[in-house]
């Protein structure tokens, strides 16, 4: 099978297209054909070397996200039959033609979603559905999401209204911004500079009625981070899923302890099985169905084939994008 | 009544006993005639006036918790008779003869505790036990409790080992830790100066078999919760519950989420009346009859008579105390 392949930790341009031996499905595995996958920053700090596959993914495949057909089963695995379209996360391995999987950690994909739009589905769902839960998200709440035009921003954004509540962005870009309003983003806050979050935490008090945020998802990290401690609700919640924006921060500690607040460090793509199964199945219950009947649906800035893939990454890079950068795989 | 009355923001010498009028019982109230409290590092705040009292308490006249007997009845209060001990917590005025407090705020003092004892129970347990609650405490869990010779700290530790846990303690003091060592405290890490939190991580691998602490009850903040952060299991837990060591601190975020980590503020004294009784009752559940059948001590350093506040005050600015610092009152 043809697969991406990281040749030496570098630049966009290590990236070759191989033809390498398929993966043959386990015990409960099944072998899955894959027509759509997606760019993720964890790919690229893949690419640089920083960021190792976990254990039992591929080491220099990248890939997190797929969508396919069931191609073959493997033994034990009773769930799917061959040509069923299914999608899920894997901790690597999705920039290749055949991936193997737990038949668990894959769900089907409803059938209004073309092979592009369901590639772009679960890491920014899933990611985002996870999020959301750890903060206990409820009807109402008042929700900050940083990076809010990235893939996994618009998808909470998207998810925060489904469930009742109100989404609020930031981007460093105001263009990128008029572009979640006119969708379901009830308001904004451009951060053309860092220093332009000095004055987040009142805006937040203005659009929240001087009660702060019930939940922040952050993506961001390094001064978004003690930015939005100042801007949290008594008991507010803060998920900390990145730090493109920087790994360290300077933190008021009373900010944590005088509002009550949690603070909730996550990541998918460590868990071991049990939990990416788990949340799949949380995904399968609470999200595909609003992805079927239309309430939820991806967003995707552009599509690249995997003979593209280096000006995929490059796509991402550039920090223009708009939701997801979709990689086409099998024809 | 008798009341210890800060009369302007200063040191102890701004404390003074001044006769004052007695509080009256509203509904649902009961009035306490007050035989023992405690000095906490709030009332120190308060008294320089840094921490101004919650609505509903004096506004001068500090103490957080109380034992004491039940002097009369509110209107409306069923749940107890004069004559009966009680003790709890209160949003301030318990350095005082006499103070009300809503009847399912308070608790039944078990028989076996003396007056003295009983003063030096409410504070500490209750901050305690609600630390590890939040905190999910499971048995086998590996707990670090900075300032473990602290009030709060040795009720922690007790309540740790009480629960099938395992504490280990921070302290300045390698004498305290040596006093808590003899009893509860598996091993503990002293921290004579900020710069020995460096090596704090390791010390936290090596006795933990490699997998770092399960939770952290810190009390200090500063420099201590970017060393907690390095020294925290998959998954841990960071209870936040002050910054005597320094209100801000830099922090590598990357723990965080890598980790899976959750931090959690928490603060008593500022919570509305109905968490208050919320968490009184599951102290009354849980930690009562531990204290009742002996399980649970609480730890004297010294004690004071009403008169003697300032030198009281002094004693805790001492940094010097092993456990708490009791306050007689009613005679």
């Amino acid at each position: 099978m043809r697969a991406a392949v990281i040749t030496v930790p570098g630049g966009p341009e290590v990236l070759e297209i191989h033809e390498v031996p398929a993966p043959v499905a386990g015990e409960r595995e099944i072998l899955v054909k894959v027509f759509a996958s997606a760019i993720n920053r964890a790919d690229l700090l893949q690419r640089m070397g920083k960021y190792p596959a976990p254990p039992g993914a591929p080491r220099d495949i990248p890939g997190l996200e797929f969508a396919g057909e069931v191609a073959a089963l493997g033994p034990g695995a009773t769930q799917w039959r061959p040509g069923q379209r299914v999608f899920g996360i894997t901790g690597g391995g999705a920039h290749a033609e055949f991936l193997t999987i737990h038949e668990d950690a894959a769900e089907e994909i409803p059938g209004n979603l073309s092979w592009s739009e369901a590639g772009a589905v679960p890491e920014a769902f899933i990611t985002a559905h996870d999020a959301l839960l750890q903060a206990n998200l409820r009807a109402g709440d008042h929700v900050l999401i940083h990076a809010v035009c990235s893939g996994v921003g618009l998808a909470a954004m998207q998810l925060v209204r489904a469930f009742g509540s109100v989404p609020f962005g930031t981007s460093r870009t105001q263009g990128k911004l008029d572009r979640a309003k006119s969708g379901d983003l009830e308001d904004c806050f451009c951060v053309p500079d860092p220093s332009s979050l000095a004055s987040m935490p009142e805006w937040a008090r203005e659009v929240t009625n001087d009660r702060g945020f019930d939940i922040v998802l952050d993506l961001n990290g390094g001064p978004y981070f003690p930015a939005s401690l100042r801007a949290m609700a008594l008991k507010g919640r803060i998920v900390l899923i990145g730090a493109t924006a920087g790994a360290t921060a300077e933190v008021d500690l009373r900010h944590i302890f005088s509002r009550r607040l949690h603070i909730i460090g996550t990541v998918l793509r460590a868990r071991p099985l049990e939990e990416k199964i788990e949340v799949t199945r949380r995904f399968a219950d609470q999200v595909v169905p609003k992805l079927a009947d239309g309430t939820l649906r991806p967003v995707i800035d552009s599509e690249f084939s995997l003979q593209q893939i280096q000006d995929a990454h490059r796509r991402v890079m550039s920090d223009q994008t708009f939701g997801k950068v979709v990689l086409r795989i099998a024809r």
